[in-house]
């Protein structure tokens, strides 16, 4: 169906970042996967172009309150592209809205700039060894030493760990108040060239190969006061503010994947010859492809309407729960499908659909699993 | 998520028919599924609400063009309302259209009024037995008899075969040519109550209790030449233009349907105890109705989506196959899911969920089947 | 796969029961779906065939203790030729086990004979309005009144009420105690031409139309106290005994009830014609049918090896929980896939398909829905 | 359910092998998947056991025709422990019945020992880059050159490409013969260290990290004559002849992969808590691992019920492509819910059931796609 969300300024912006993908972004890529993440470089001429600053103010080097078609726009063209955009997701779509949101006028002058630039590369620090979606199972210290904070602790599963110049940090401030057990922790922004913060062991995964994540620890490391992000001991409020948009990012990276899927496997079973016809022709290939493109047709116009709720600032969270759940459901079926259709091919990493297949399964878990978004959903429902 | 389609208009008239169901049909609708049909008179109750009249000329006694967004408002209070609204749909939705666009003037004097009024009520006579999808294999024929037409043949699978007053016949003017198998067929409007028409058997089916499905006979029946519609041997070409609409009033029939399953097992499992709590309690109930709940978000999205694109006279042939793809196939999942979740229960055609299951199994196949929906849109991808 | 549990005895009987099926059944069936049950003379019919005496001891009349690969054939032919067994199921599958193993001498001397012959037709009365799986809220009472017991109560759900002789019926002897909510029930064969004892309402079913499904009502019934069945107040314990073999049984009815859905689809596909050719020369028709057969070939292997360790007495509620789970999820998938492939005929309940979807769907729910099943075999995982 | 097809020879093998795989392979298995290939001396350690020389003559070594539920046994052992046997299936199960069948004796004295030693890995060198399984359009020629053959050509996706010592090669000795297109091709035991032979690319897969997938090349490779395996020109009378046994060697391995998953996914969300509780404690997760274990039963009955038929020489190709069909799809449903329910856990290869996931995928297309093996079911249904 004709999709109506967009205008001129979206088509030309997609031509655009269509061009700077082919240019800047499909010869390099290989490396990313090889090295395990994307250069700083790549964030910089992201800045150039001007999307690192997509909703940063003006006044500190931004674009101001940006769309998220635009974005849209951009993960959509990647995965057609058969590349990705790096840790621009996790930079500008988990960490910035923090600084967005708590940062004080002295914080945003020193960090968003750089931000804007794609100078400064950022990750969050959450996750614990055995902590898991439980925060106030949090056990990373911050003691209050004069003028600094003394972190203490170790992190896991860290998106961009070894690569980000400021990691937000959530850190206990206060001990475990068992009557209030979200009490008691803060966010803190490390400078990851400080002495005591040491990048662990990387995690080896299924995919998302170009990206790293890892362990860190920090042992000692002085934070001043002045990067303690909103107020001390009301971390745990700030959490999860921000997750209906980055649930609404996933679910639009699901209908990505699943047009890019298909467009690869369009191409492939025409090419491709089997017992003397293209792999097209035959009844299963044209119907199971359908059938993908209905789904996708149907995830589409979900989360097409959900991109303008989020323009009019009315996406509720139940909404994005929505949109992810079944985009990336719908995404991990069309994908495995589309594999299929490339019989041995679709097994090999330098065929696009089999990244796509070892990328995306975790787009299922991440942003709140399959079950957390069942459970918002039926808390919706009254059950 | 909130829908968008819907304006103060359609709400006064959603509780207006809401308020016409209640009083009107719900009492009444035990004994349609026990009889077999709805009465007449209860077409002659939606001629005097005024929506027989939708799309039919005000000239004529109607309400002109009308945005097919009240058709979806009575389609969904129908389905929470656990009855059906006949065969409104039939009549208005399948045939009419036929007067609609090939009628002439005089013909529409004669017919159109009654239509609006509820006081005709309307089949269409295009399957034999054995023809299926193939028209070209029609055998009735229509032979010329000076001011006459006499026809012969048999049909079957006549929805409100035993109850229409007027029955647009498909019929062969001409015998079969090989060089253009689509000729020779040309559209009669019958009158029943003409000699040697006949109905025949009633053909019993899984549900759908409230409709007559029947046989038709024709021995000699004679039809005044002013009753042939269209132009004589053009019948191929007229068959099918209304396609996309009837596909999107199937989609939007899946919607409603889902919804008011989804309703109706909210009630129940919130109502229901087992084990010493109430089925909703349990975390498998909360899972499943959250998934229903997605999947119907997604359809609905599209749904909607289309019903704009209709109203601004733009829903293609492949929309409308994406659309009655996807949302019968939800609808199938989520009625199936809903059944289960009321136990034995489920079964018992007392319970709204155990005919929403009889009645829909049907969606998937009528209106063009599942398989024929994914050929088009194959098509639709170059396949 | 060739199948392995069957020797020339059986291959005989089900040559044999298959001419009694095609003489004695198919004329008469559309008969009892009409009238809503088989006769009684059916049933005296099985029994000069020997099959109501199976496991009656031979001094009863029966024929001794016999393997279950009979009733799988009589299942499997039952299927194939389109028609029902009745009640045959719940007189010798659900009631007859109980007096088996709890009638005292005397009793069977009085009833299983009758069993044995077919004279005597029998239901169980359990389920009450209200009360669903939780046999702790049962509120029938027996009241001991000098030789009698005498019983009031409403029982709902009673497969068989309106035809059976003898009703195997649960009663509170003694009022609920708190601290042991399974004691206080007792079991009671009652006659069902006693004075106070009348059928209610009929259940109108998505499906099983030969088979009545009824309220019935127990108003100051006296119940000889020879009739009690067992020990007073230890009903608990007996009930839910004979559930393997009882799930085994709708197990066996899964696939039996697959394969006659594959045949009879093969046979409509190679006749049907569309578009020129039979709807079998499909690539979709081809690998749908592939798939169901698939399917059943694994639920066949896991329910043969299930009745030969019921033939060993070894199998377990575990074994028979996996069986009923995936051969009723089975036969839904390939029962629906299979109606599809018969476009609208396929909705028409003259064709076999259109009353195996009808009737199956209940099989996911009775004798332990899908969900029980998942409890009992996650228990057996340690969950 | 209790499997039936091991006896006490079997269980002690069992017992051998788990600890063979504990000392020897478990704490290897992360180099040989950081290396890409298992060393010549694991498969020495094999034939020190004697597994490498099942089904091999006794005269030559081995260990005489041997039932194919020791290699099941082997399998299964593997998956539970989380390693593979490296290429073991592709040397045993795929080439060696080449050598079988079609050495002759003083070929068999030549290659046999080696092979029941270990000493001798082999691989089979069929797809070219272009043909997938359209084995008449192979181009790979061998020109007869006195006692000599002359192979030139390229060969693609060849697994155990750059680890074996022998590899059977499928070479055009005659011209493409338009009335024959079978003919004109010849199998040739490749010695890997000759003059010309080059492992080209090594192909990045999804998994199967372990085994090493390569492009080889031949330029004026000389072959003795005495290394033609079986009459030239008959090589595709040849070919495909093992089928059933490596479909069934693929299906054991489903149900192997899908049981140790359901294990590891056992062990884990017992262990791991949220919100509180063990994972494990969810109903979702309870329902969920339910649903595969009946799944896996089902296909472990169809497998076992497979493995007799084979003992007995009775396995068919239809029975093999039954179980190889649904057992992969199993273990691909099976194995995805089964890393949901490790959350982000299961995105990280150190967890088997990452490992898994990415390894088995490939299942359900190598040995005959899943599409491949429909077709072969549809034509025995008559389609």
């Amino acid at each position: 169906m004709k999709r109506t969300i967009f205008n001129d300024e979206h088509h030309d912006f997609r031509r655009m970042f269509r061009n700077f993908l082919d240019r800047e972004v499909v010869p390099e890529f290989p490396k990313w996967e090889q090295q395990g993440y994307a250069p700083h470089e790549f964030y910089r001429k992201l800045g150039a172009l001007g999307v690192m600053g997509f909703d940063i103010p003006v006044e500190y080097g931004g674009a101001g309150p940006t769309s998220y078609k635009f974005i849209t726009i951009m993960t959509e063209e990647a995965a057609l592209a058969g590349v990705s955009l790096g840790n621009y997701g996790v930079t500008t779509g988990i960490v910035l809205p923090y600084l967005l949101a708590l940062a004080d006028d002295e914080q945003k002058r020193r960090w968003l700039p750089g931000c804007a630039a794609g100078e400064t590369v950022m990750a969050v620090a959450m996750t614990e060894p055995g902590t898991g979606s439980d925060l106030a199972a949090i056990r990373t210290t911050a003691r209050r030493d004069g003028d600094h904070y003394v972190l203490n602790g170790a992190k896991t599963f860290i998106t961009n760990g070894s690569q980000s110049d400021l990691m937000v940090t959530v850190a206990r401030t206060a001990p475990v108040d068992a009557d209030d057990r979200r009490g008691g922790l803060s966010l803190f922004v490390v400078d990851t060239t400080s002495d005591g913060f040491e990048v662990g062991r990387r995690l080896d995964k299924i995919g998302l190969k170009f990206s790293d994540t890892c362990e860190v620890s920090f042992s000692d490391v002085r934070v001043p006061a002045s990067d303690l992000l909103g107020e001390e001991g009301a971390a745990f409020s700030y959490l999860g503010n921000n997750l209906p948009r980055e649930r609404l990012a996933i679910a639009a990276g699901g209908c990505a994947t699943a047009r890019a899927a298909i467009e690869h496997t369009l191409a492939y079973t025409r090419d491709r010859q089997v017992f003397g016809k293209p792999v097209a022709a035959f009844q299963n290939t044209k119907f199971v492809l359908a059938e993908c493109a209905a789904e996708l047709e149907a995830a589409q116009s979900m989360v097409d309407k959900a991109i303008e709720l989020d323009d009019a600032h009315q996406l509720s969270a139940v909404d994005a729960a929505h949109c992810k759940l079944f985009s990336t459901e719908m995404a991990g079926r069309v994908i495995d499908k589309c594999l299929q259709l490339h019989g041995g091919y679709g097994y090999i990493l330098e065929y696009p659909i089999a990244r796509l297949y070892a990328d995306t399964r975790v787009s299922r878990i991440y942003g709140g699993t399959r079950e957390v978004m069942k459970t918002i959903i039926a808390k919706s429902l009254g059950l």
